[in-house]
């Protein structure tokens, strides 16, 4: 027999494994495959390790791994919610926190606290570490888009002031990578991928 | 502009995408579809946080988590070599160095030796992270397996006996899971998935 703690665990991994259903409104480079959670947060996990030092402040690194690699969990019984649907963000909170209970609570109760919690602080956007991990967030598709003809920004009402207003999250926690999406966008809007 | 640094970064950002097409032998849990390096890497990663408390040694866990991230990497420019493809295994060594090189080299110096090494130490399965590492690499497609009626183990040539060996790197690193996937194995049999 295995013991309980872990038969919970197992089944939450197993569980989690849906995340890679879980589709983007973004496209993978090269391809019309739409990006899935899964692949997002192991991109951004990686974009973290390298853009680290671009960082205002001291980062515990750890910590904002584990906040990236469970970041979008909530979204197996929430769905995505595409960033430029206001209709959509109204009961996003609530859609994801009943997901949260859903989920996290498949785990231990010790291992369901430290993911929750871990949660919350990226979702509330006040730490250092949830800061940077937002700015991530942004990043990742941004880069997509630019490298896909600006994929995203090409459905109806997109518009540049409102992904610079979306990327402006990065403006604090890493000016230097906040000069880039300024670049980046006025770029795309040159380009013709992204409307003025 | 942006300095050369940045965009040598962003580069292989951009790059590594290209990991979210490279697909395994594996299906994701409910589907046909093929599972992807990116998303192999992501489980990964949650697993190791979530089952790191049965490692028989205290490990770093940062190191851990960076090890996973990029074990794969590699294989964007060598391919995923099938773990029971023994043709494949010969020049498996060289063909993943030199994609090793001319991926990790598009990162500044100090970054590309920091995940060369971290992709060394893995492959070199010495210290207790890359055990560690390894013993998840072996348990997730295990799990996969077993919740898709034994997709892989279908294949023609794929008897228990090689899995359970394939899965014996767990014993020393991680007692309890090792007792875990030989309970697997054993149902898998019984249940039809593997052959005895």
């Amino acid at each position: 027999m295995i013991n309980q703690r872990l038969q919970d665990q197992i089944g939450f991994i197993v569980e989690i494994d849906r995340l890679k259903r879980i589709f983007r409104q973004n496209v993978v480079i090269g391809t019309t495959e739409q990006e899935n959670d899964a692949e997002h947060s192991w991109h951004m996990a990686v974009m973290a390790i390298i853009l680290s030092e671009y960082s205002s402040v001291e980062l515990n690194i750890l910590k904002v791994l584990k906040m990236i690699l469970v970041h979008d969990l909530v979204e197996i019984h929430a769905g995505d919610t595409f960033c430029y649907d206001e209709e959509g963000y109204r009961d996003k909170d609530e859609r994801e926190q009943k997901s949260a209970d859903r989920l996290f609570n498949l785990l231990p109760n010790d291992q369901a606290s430290e993911i929750m919690s871990l949660w919350h602080e990226f979702e509330d956007m006040a730490t250092p570490e949830a800061k940077f991990a937002a700015s991530i967030d942004r990043l990742q598709p941004l880069l997509l888009n630019y490298n896909t003809n600006g994929h995203t920004w090409r459905k109806p009402g997109i518009m540049s002031d409102k992904v610079l207003k979306r990327n402006s999250v990065l403006e604090e926690p890493v000016p230097i990578l906040w000069d880039l999406a300024q670049k980046i966008i006025t770029d795309s809007i040159e380009k013709g991928y992204l409307k003025k």
